[in-house]
């Protein structure tokens, strides 16, 4: 028996990614997508790589019933339309801001406030990685932000293993792709502005610092540049430890969180050109690479992780916690690896 | 009952791309990948995307029994080492331009000659939108050039459908991407000298030329570009017919051509960002883009095609027509839908 | 004594690379430069490399009386607007397209028609190597198109040394750069779309076939493709004379056209990376690149060349030409040489 | 009187940038150029910029007596062969990291030692914003490395202006282009490898954190990354002062240190594209732009600095540095602006 599936606002980058992923996922059919500014029109028309799919984009006033819809609407607009999405369907993954932050406060403080804060206990982090046995059964799942998600994966090993404790210095210094900044366009994000660049972006107080902060329970150091790809997301960690910290207590960290976890893989320092975690390496796919450095002289750890920001940082994500909710095995419909050689993909 | 497949020379761009397709191809079983210069090392460590992957490669001496060999090996070695890969497989796909080529003289013209002329007629060239019905239980099957590959599919439908007869005027002008040229390197392939150029390469007497007129039985004035992308080629052809040609005679021979190919796709002249065949668009998948303008001042047709060089143009196509020799449904383990938005990839 | 200068629509692309250029001429001085919408603003803040330039955008209503006034205005302004600037300045160079065509009956076919048909013939192209004779002294000078320049530069030799005679066939490929399309923005134009792509663009009936066919003489099969980079413009001319034409015959109708031309450099067929004309090797300078290989069983001349879009391509040919219209030495403030390494640039 | 110069090693990258910039100079003539492998070819061949110079690589064991020997190879050969580059001219400029570590240990940790630690004294360090002072006059100059220069620039205000004392927490975190690694290639440098990447590169341990330290005083935690651009360093760097520091101390610091430097540019928090220092605003040019932000709840200080590689932090500072060792004005040869819309350039 097929599960149907909605995708709100179908037209962004983070929507035709779901639209990709769920039209080759064995279990999800896609029952209607909806675009207030191309409805009526072919999906392929938007998303060439999706000019086979049959379906066009619908009114987003008129919401099909279905067992899953996925909201890739712009932060604000899943706050408003909460209960007419839970009225059309008997699970919710919101891919926007609206729901990801677990308390009213850091939308007072880094947004425009929260307009149903008391949803936000309701709702449940996207992160198998980090919230997997709440997932099951989840009614309303958020997913996180691509940053955020970056930097948790890279640090989260470092928590519960002996090696922090919260409250040391890190910093976490993030390299993004122009996929982030979604389908609009501008000025700043045309080909001519936007190509080659190293480009700070939000240097200090970025959205995403408060994300790390609400599930790692601990501050950091957040500075965001946009490079010059189109998907991936690099958050590159300099973490300084109270105490000595050996590499095989790293191995030991990284090891212990990570063996068993599906889309988590090590890239820590072995030969051939890529040796750490680089987002060509899981570009197309929902692998997060991980892997650190010990910096004896300067007490520190230096800790990457690389993701495709449209996949393991927004769709892959949202897909994966579906899974989980829905009781499908995790990897379903999220099996394709990267490619060699590959762009940015 | 799987089916074994080995890989000939999997350290090379192609080799690992094959490597890909079979590792997800599931009639397929890779219990081989060879590599004189990383013997003993693991697939992983040349291709970062199959990490995941338990295999090492192994000497080309020694190859295992399989039921299909791949071979990947440069130019010239296949020719050499026949006999040994159809002692290991009842079926050789070979993917080099050994065997591409319909017959001895255009080794003479446009190789070194050929060693083994007597086997140029066993071989079947791979591409089935072509050559479909001479693939079932083909032994030698012989991928087509990319370049190639790319002016064939979009040239094919003029023929046959009272458009062109042969001998007409075509300038065939090809852009293609940095994975063409292999993993090898050298400085014209650095970085620094190979990002952002539009570069003539082999402006004339290009080896595919031939290729794409033993195929189409016409000759054409060919030149191909090198430009900043990974993956890709994009042909654009410049044909002159002898008599006025309508949009309408174009759809038809496109359509009757191409409507029920699983891996070609019209994209011609709609609306939005995407309105011609780009590699954008079809990149990591085997799917080639064909579209075409009427331009009647200059009494010219403007065809366009696309494909991702390393799927349709090589690794891609040597499955394909693996499928169909071997009696697989065509898109077994092709299936892969492209990315939106995506670099080269 | 100075001479004055001013830029009206100085935030585009254009009016920026203008201003560059006159900021270090030595016999220039900017004394306005204008912009509706960022009037009062600084001209660094739009341009960050003219950061150190002491100068604001002023409204384009109040314009001051200079030498030299360069309209860099979009399509259809300059026409509407001709008499105040020819009132505000003794020498207009326009570099939009409204000058460019030398008659009424181009923009009739090709553009909203003209509202001053009657200028047309007053205004005098700025292209020196096609025009010097005429140029000191004019004062309405309209500069080329930069496809339509490229392409002109490298077919130009061919007529006039008894190779072309008009009416032969040409095939005119055209590969361009993102900063083509000016500052302003949009989907299509954006990082994520614009990467990467080989697209066509205006397949028939582009603009700048017309410019050339008027300068040429002859009519091209003429396509442009957008591809990965920001500056620059490559054309690649595929010709096919009636009579055979030797590799001899060519050389000396190139050197015999460009000898003394400053801005014009022969590249065709020598060693090391870079053997034909490339974007690459030219941009940031005002020099063309003209090269060329004759492919005998195919019966064609295969012409490339190669500019920087923004500079021989628009900006610095309306420099070249002012020079050459005010009786400066020619290659005064335009002696930059390009770059190596260099991306687009 | 021309003072006349030589560049020994011409052939890589930096050699090339040093040619372009010399045969632009008013003061100086080149009058050699050496390479071993390219003896005898024509400069042009190698720097597509400079196929204008009338130029022919010479063998570098022949030496001509010049004013003034910029040495360009790879590191090691300077320290081996020093004593005949002063034989042969009165001033060495050095671009490699032969000289500019200012004392042995240096080279014993870092390098394989120095043969010749007696000279380490005697050569001044290249950078004027640090060391002009001792520049007049100086005969043995050693130009800094790019990174080091790129992180010193950024932080120098930061000492003598009462916000860093030394010994604070100092995390650097850097993005480079590919033309850093020269020109010879190999896989991992590859357009197809090498686009689009976020490549952790000497993660720890890096040389230039040496360099750092000893010219600045205290220690750095320093991290290089490879991003797809050509030219350009990017420094990031967070920094940890003891006692809060607002905005207007930084400003009153940056101010101080910089407002008479010609090639240090403030680019900090404005309106528009480009709000901080990025490379692509200077890229083609000498200029060093540096910017910051206070984190208040982070207690920290963000500094951003970039250059162009090839230009401040090679070829640029060189003849720079040459400039004040010879008694020119400093700014000759080296006032042209860069580009605006620019790639990497």
């Amino acid at each position: 028996m097929t599960t149907t599936a909605s995708v709100v606002g179908g037209t962004g980058f983070t929507g035709g990614e779901l639209l990709r992923l769920l039209d080759g996922h064995p279990e999800f059919a896609v029952v209607q997508a909806t675009s207030r500014s191309e409805a009526n029109k072919t999906v392929g028309g938007v998303h060439p790589n999706l000019r086979h799919m049959n379906l066009r984009f619908s009114d987003p006033e008129d919401l099909d019933s279905v067992d899953v819809l996925f909201a890739c609407t712009p932060h604000g607009v899943s706050m408003e339309r909460i209960d007419r999405f839970r009225d059309a369907a008997g699970t919710v993954v919101d891919l926007s801001a609206d729901f990801r932050l677990p308390a009213a406060e850091y939308y007072d403080d880094h947004y425009d406030g929260h307009d149903r804060p008391e949803l936000l206990a309701e709702a449940e982090y996207a992160l198998p990685e980090l919230n997997r046995e709440n997932l099951p059964g989840a009614d309303l799942v958020a997913a996180g932000g691509c940053n955020a998600t970056a930097t948790i994966v890279g640090l989260l090993p470092l928590f519960g293993h002996d090696i922090l404790s919260g409250g040391e210095r890190i910093v976490v210094d993030v390299k993004v792709g122009s996929s982030e900044g979604g389908a609009g366009g501008g000025a700043a994000a045309s080909h001519a502005e936007r190509s080659g660049v190293v480009r700070p972006y939000a240097p200090t107080g970025h959205r995403h610092e408060a994300e790390i902060e609400a599930y790692l329970g601990t501050s950091v150091s957040f500075t965001v540049h946009a490079v010059d790809m189109i998907r991936g997301a690099s958050a590159t960690c300099h973490v300084f430890p109270d105490d000595p910290v050996s590499k095989g207590d790293m191995w030991g960290a990284y090891r212990g969180q990570y063996e068993d976890e599906p889309f988590v893989r090590m890239a820590s320092g072995g030969g051939g050109v890529y040796r750490y975690p680089e987002p060509k390496a899981v570009a197309g796919s929902n692998v997060a690479e991980v892997g650190f450095e010990v910096d004896p002289p300067n007490e520190r750890l230096v800790v990457f992780s690389a993701i495709d920001n449209m996949m393991k940082g927004s769709a892959g994500q949202a897909v994966h916690a579906a899974n989980v909710a829905l009781g499908f095995e995790e990897t379903t419909g999220l099996a394709a690896t990267g490619f060699h050689p590959i762009g940015s993909p």
